[in-house]
């Protein structure tokens, strides 16, 4: 059929040399905008029109004074502000969803009134087999203590009754739940795992890390009904903040087919960066490499996350040295260093990204030092990943930016346990504490996210806190260890090119530039112009992606 | 963007203004050809020439003495014979694939050439954790009886052997595969399986249908690169064999990953209906109903498969008498009845297709019964299918028909299996035996297939096989039950149209017709002026899928 391809070239030839403007077919020019974006290093750029191809990519991008290309089509935004689509490097997607769709307990400021939430959304859904919940955390619990199994039973005990606890790492069950599962005081801890045991040792209900497997294994799988429903949530709620990409960290085969359930329906907007919860589930989907882009860069698995220990919150981070609030532990490996060893060699093998979380001094110092053995191993650009960073030793600090490790950490997580890890490291151990700013300056690429749905997925609350260091009510004053905080440019980067780059992106969206996708959002004020306050309170007005507009505020 | 839609459409009428020939865009015309086709109704039809759109699918079907349209290309065929693409009905796409990869027993006439042939293998693949292989028949072995570990462990006994009977429901393994899954004489027999013992009780080695299970789940899980080779592998044969679209009954949630890595990669040419091995992975991949066709028509999860029996070699079809030759036994449910309904219920409630396995005559009543309770609980065209319909007791033969059922059958298990089941039932039980006219004559639809990797896929041995009842010997003479054969249309029909329409695809392929994706071969004779051995014998010369050829015979 070579015959046909000539002849499909003659066609072109003669299109062009009709009377169509002498431009490309159907440029769409956006001008009037005041654009900003950041450059890789973290420097602030300015542009005020862009030109948008048929197919979604940016073509030109122009400075003031530049003189318009002449195109089909031409958007006038008003002077509105632009930015590029920002970009959360580690979330999850479908838990974000189904957190959406489950009760709600983030906020909760006691037992007693999380046993009022817990009874009102079971009294308002019948029908649900299982109640299930998330986001209660003790350390704001007027009572200064977990919940327990009887607390629940107090108000739901005819049904199975699930809530988890803010970052994931911790639930607590009621008795029927906890009779489902056939957990008794016979009941051992698991590897990487603990149950919370009263004086006379039996469980009090709540359980840490892996034991949450021992609940969750009888919990009935969600239907896909609902997955779709949640993956549609999860899209609507990423839009109208501002996102337009986010890396998905821990995908599970259930949630990838949901993934793409979307993209065969063309209902896929989002761009997600994919990471699997395990070899088994990135060999299974990707085989013997990453996957390519999907639906015009919507969709691809390029790696794997694996993780080495569990979170401060839960005590589950695992430290150098004991707990400062609970001297008789130093945290929990969820995975041992082996077999961390072997799943990232494993995946590297067939040029998989891996990215590992790590909270405590340990689990980063271990994971650094695999990496660093991996680096020797495999060749080619690897972008290892850490994931959240948290607490480091300062002496492991320059290591990362010397194996090549991007930092993939969450801002506001600073502002959510600033208190809480004082209390468990004390002050002395707080040298390289959500380091951002030391890690930065080390030569170290950050990439930063919320990990939704742990933190709100607020992205303009992220840049605010990145550059602050201070919570929603300004504390503490000035920012906690105020010099880990980062300028505007290098927070944006992090959120944008940066994120990108931390998923082998970069050549498809993270800034607005010739031959990437044209996501961008439209905001209503100028971060460079404002407070860190007024910033975190930054509306989007629109979202658009691969130049379609996904988003509108008004709507 | 609504401007923008409007300006495309007035660059096309400008486009059509121009000097350009006044016929659709890029249009090919395939003539100078002797077309046969078969109609729904089992019809042979002729055609001379068609054409091609851009987007490989068929514009016109001409007949002799009808005008030629003008069209920018044109392909003389030169008087060859030109059939729609084959289609078979019921196949194992990776299980064929794999086969092609592993060692194939099948023509072994002794149990001392299986060795002979196991040690061969083991010796040249000195890497191979696992000797696995398939094809071996008892029926066809000089020493006519089963082969035992022992047999195995003669000739390899320091790695684990696994061997496949031609029909899947059986295997045997060398004493090693049995150690490391655990099997001793205390093992019991798992439900809708069993243990071949010899006279003290020990297990012999040979697995009966779900029994395999006990060595299968110990074999280390076939890698993603070996399934994308298989895949390969599976795809060229079906092709050079003049099969374009096939039903593949059973995929797994790594059989469907391979398929969408081969469609994502631009590599997946071969068209495949999908029915999946399980409510979980059914339900997984496709969510709350089928997926739409992906790949431009090469790929779709439209239903499940079920098993309701065995088969009749191994003695696991479900008889309503015991066997003639082990009158002990009526077979073996592979899956209870109320779980089969419970799970075809499940599937038809979001619109799924049910295709069930039924070999022995109370599998097949059983089957029949629930797709009649189904019918009368699910409104709409459901299709129901049942798989291989070997044995049917005479008076629920109407049954088929009257409950709208598919009848997906082999012609070729008759001429492999004919002896065997004159010994399994007796001649008093054959009243309606692979009965393809009688089913027909019903007013049920055939779809016929090869249920390769247990047959060869060749589709001319079949449509042979259909029109005489006689094996590659021209056994029996005048064909067994000679009744039974149907004439050269309907057995055209059933492995195209027939085929096609059992899978949901009649709008995409299965003829050629305007709007059908243009899926022809062209081959060295024509079916209808030759006799049946001489039809089994035809060679493929060319196959084309979409407009494109994917084959060649000369390549």
């Amino acid at each position: 059929m070579r015959e046909r391809m000539i002849k499909i070239r003659l066609i072109a030839a003669l299109l062009s040399a009709t009377a169509l403007p002498a431009t490309a077919f159907a440029d769409t020019l956006v001008h009037n905008v005041n654009g900003i974006q950041a450059s890789k290093d973290g420097k602030i750029e300015r542009f005020t029109a862009f030109v948008i191809s048929d197919d979604g990519r940016i073509v030109a991008i122009l400075q003031a004074g530049e003189a318009h290309p002449r195109t089909d089509y031409a958007i006038d935004m008003q002077g509105a502000v632009v930015m590029p689509g920002l970009i959360d490097a580690h979330g999850h997607v479908m838990g974000l969803g189904l957190a959406a769709l489950q009760l709600d307990l983030t906020g909760t400021s006691s037992i007693a009134e999380l046993q009022q939430r817990v009874k009102a959304y079971a009294d308002a859904n019948p029908g649900l087999r299982w109640i299930q919940g998330r986001g209660w955390n003790q350390e704001m619990f007027a009572e200064g203590r977990l919940p327990t199994a009887a607390d629940i039973d107090a108000v739901v005990s005819d049904r199975p009754v699930w809530l988890g606890r803010v970052d994931g790492h911790a639930a607590v069950g009621n008795t029927l739940a906890m009779e489902l599962a056939g957990v008794t005081a016979a009941t051992e801890d698991p590897d990487g795992g603990s149950l919370i045991r009263d004086a006379a040792g039996n469980p009090t209900g709540v359980f840490i890390d892996t034991a949450e497997g021992y609940v969750t294994r009888v919990i009935p799988r969600t239907q896909p009904l609902l997955l779709d429903k949640a993956l549609g949530e999860a899209q609507r709620f990423l839009l109208s903040e501002g996102i337009t990409a986010v890396a998905d960290m821990g995908t599970s085969n259930e949630d990838w087919h949901t993934m793409r359930r979307a993209g065969d329906a063309g209902r896929l907007q989002l761009r997600i960066m994919s990471y699997a919860n395990s070899i088994e589930t990135l060999t299974n989907v990707a085989g013997t490499g990453p996957t390519p882009w999907l639906y015009d860069g919507k969709l691809r698995m390029g790696g794997i996350k694996l993780y080495s220990d569990g979170a401060l919150g839960s005590r589950g981070a695992l430290l150098k040295q004991p707990y400062e609030d609970a001297p008789d532990t130093v945290g929990l490996p969820v995975t041992d260093e082996l077999a961390i060893k072997n799943r990232a060699s494993r995946a590297a093998i067939d040029n998989f990204q891996v990215a590992i979380h790590a909270i405590g001094d340990l689990a980063n110092e271990q994971v650094i030092a695999t990496f660093e053995e991996l680096g020797d191993a495999y060749e080619g650009e690897r972008r290892w990943r850490i994931e959240h960073v948290q607490i480091l030793d300062p002496a492991d600090l320059p290591r990362i930016a010397e194996a090549g490790i991007i930092a993939s950490m969450q801002p506001v997580h600073q502002t959510s346990d600033w208190q809480m890890a004082e209390k468990r490291l004390g002050e002395e151990r707080l040298g390289a504490a959500y380091a951002w700013n030391s890690i930065d300056q080390s030569g170290a690429l950050l990439a930063f996210g919320s990990d939704f749905p742990v933190e709100h997925p607020n992205p303009f609350v992220g840049l605010k806190v990145a550059i602050s260091r201070e919570d929603a009510n300004g504390n503490p004053q000035g920012g906690w260890i105020a010099e880990e905080k980062v300028d505007l440019g290098t927070a944006l980067a992090a959120f944008t090119i940066g994120a990108a780059y931390a998923g082998f992106a970069e050549d498809q969206f993270g800034r607005l530039e010739p031959g990437l996708y044209a996501d961008f959002i439209v905001i209503d004020r100028d971060p460079t112009a404002v407070s860190p306050t007024m910033l975190a309170e930054t509306d989007v007005l629109e979202t658009w992606i691969g130049g379609k507009r996904v988003y509108r505020a008004a709507d």
